[in-house]
């Protein structure tokens, strides 16, 4: 069977619907590109047809990640900086990623209204991502959902964060620039901040800065930076000020975006971290393919359905049976044929 | 070349260290389960070879997860919990995940400090694990170390995660029970509880029960419990109050700890959900073996070198080029190969 008929619905024409949905994507039609999208958060089995297909168009755009921890003012800035892009006339879109973390629940939606005033502008797109079943499966979602916004034409991705764990810093790692937004309270913090999150970090904000304590994190923060080891690049990260419920610092937080990406595009490391980046996401790809062929067998292979209920047996040893798996060259032929889908 | 040769120094014997190690352990030795729980976190190359070996001697244990946002006091419950476990004797192995939510840094160590008084005891093992490059890695990492504390004799085994996101529920997911630990002042993110975390809690605490709101809480939360669905068990999930610091409420929890074994132990769908752990364990071996493969592809394989090699040029499309990886048939042999070490 091809896999055109497998994987999806065809039309009356005998296309796939979704290369339809493909088309009129890049012919500009943002409701096939939010169908797309949902396509991406289903774990639709032609994603990675999708993906395949769109990828020479991508590249194009400047994606920037905007983390901190809840109560920060994020989507306030977010809702700024939109403002300020759009008055150049790009097109942006917004990725607000929501790892469910319980906790925090329903800050996604009143993030959403804040941005509300936006929704009715044709140059922006503003989408929200939830939870996904395993570990590595939001951060994955998220790159491709920015590459199906890079190939719409958006001329700027935004991917804020809600959370702080560390499924939020993988995913802030896809985009170009990172800024940490903080607050006056978040001092203690700060003074117990992991180096991890300082390497990310390539723009501090210190939001809500009306409040006390905002100059002495400034001064903090300014201190931590000049402390760490940025390895592989010369960019000196800036400490800002903002108010972004008042509209303050934000012009400055603009610039340095800018300041930034130029840094990013000229720098002579750029093409080496680029380098590891692509490198990282084929490794990513792989491990994927791997799953959903492992999934596929599940469906269709009568041997692979018997490895599953020997491993559900009470005295199985699963590192065993995982060992034989391996062994087995009927699998080599499943995995690595050239039928089975994807 | 061998394996054992290639994973490992060898003692003068010729026999693998590794192995010598486990020998120790499974004497009792707590410097050897130390060090394999070191190599554990360090994904040291003979790590499934462990697994593999150990296996058998797992099951024994009774596990339960400690999850909640920050400030709910979890590590003055595990304390309390600890010292109660102790009276009967039982030998405990406390697990600390700290999955590296940088704006809670410096948490863990507080922590550790609290469960100090419990260091010099025999019967107790206290070991806090930390972030792993990829999402995943930490629930990985996290479900070997309890089998480690398994195969070496432990009755219980807690598992302490300091931050709230997905990460955190995957690896509490692993544990026979999940304890959920709030505070009054949790009162406003009840009410915009996700529906994932009423499903994973089996046991609901509200700690610092002196403080205003604790009844309401408690009434809020019953209610919630109440209109919950909880599919495949009929367990009614209790709401407990208690003071850890004062040490109040810490025995109704440990009976309801008592009860909650109990269910899962005789449920009659307790099979069933212990085969559906079992099978996703499997599937997470394989991935994992995968990617470990890759690697050493990556060491080994002048061709896979070049694929990688190819994937960094400008103009590569990752996806096309993961598709004729799984069309290569030299690649299928190395993967599945009998040599290749795993």
């Amino acid at each position: 069977m091809q896999e055109s008929d497998k994987n999806a619905m065809s039309t009356r024409s005998g296309e796939p619907s979704y290369l339809n949905l493909l088309e009129r994507m890049q012919s500009g039609e943002k409701l096939a590109l939010a169908k797309l999208v949902t396509s991406v958060e289903n774990d639709a089995p032609f994603v990675p047809e999708i993906m395949e297909r769109i990828y020479p168009k991508t590249g194009k755009c400047y994606s920037f990640g905007v983390t901190g921890p809840p109560g920060a003012g994020k989507s306030t800035l977010v809702d700024k900086l939109i403002a300020r892009i759009r008055e150049r006339g790009q097109a942006v879109g917004v990725i607000a990623v929501d790892p469910s973390s319980p906790f925090s629940g329903g800050a996604v939606l009143g993030d959403r209204i804040r941005m509300q005033r936006h929704a009715l502008d044709e140059g922006v797109f503003i989408r929200s991502l939830g939870t996904r079943g395993t570990g590595g499966g939001l951060s994955r979602a998220t790159g491709e959902v920015l590459r199906l916004f890079d190939a719409f034409g958006m001329d700027v991705v935004i991917i804020e964060t809600v959370g702080v764990g560390q499924t939020e810093l993988d995913i802030v790692d896809i985009a170009d620039t990172t800024l940490v937004v903080l607050v006056p309270e978040s001092g203690d913090t700060v003074q117990t901040m992991k180096a991890g999150l300082m390497e990310i970090a390539d723009i501090f904000i210190v939001n809500k800065a009306d409040r006390d304590g905002a100059e002495k994190m400034v001064s903090d923060l300014k201190g931590m930076v000049a402390l760490t080891e940025y390895g592989d690049t010369d960019w000196k990260v800036p400490v800002l000020l903002s108010q972004a419920n008042q509209d303050l610092g934000i012009d400055e937080i603009y610039e340095e975006l800018g300041s930034h990406k130029a840094h990013f595009d000229t720098h002579t490391n750029s093409g080496e971290r680029k380098a590891k980046i692509r490198r990282r996401h084929f490794m990513e790809i792989l491990g994927y393919r791997f799953l959903k062929k492992l999934e596929n067998l599940e469906q269709e292979d009568e041997r692979f359905r018997n490895y599953l209920k020997q491993v559900q047996q009470e005295d199985a040893n699963p590192y065993q049976i995982a060992k034989s798996f391996f062994q087995d060259e009927d699998f080599a032929r499943e995995i690595f044929g050239t039928g089975g889908g994807l």
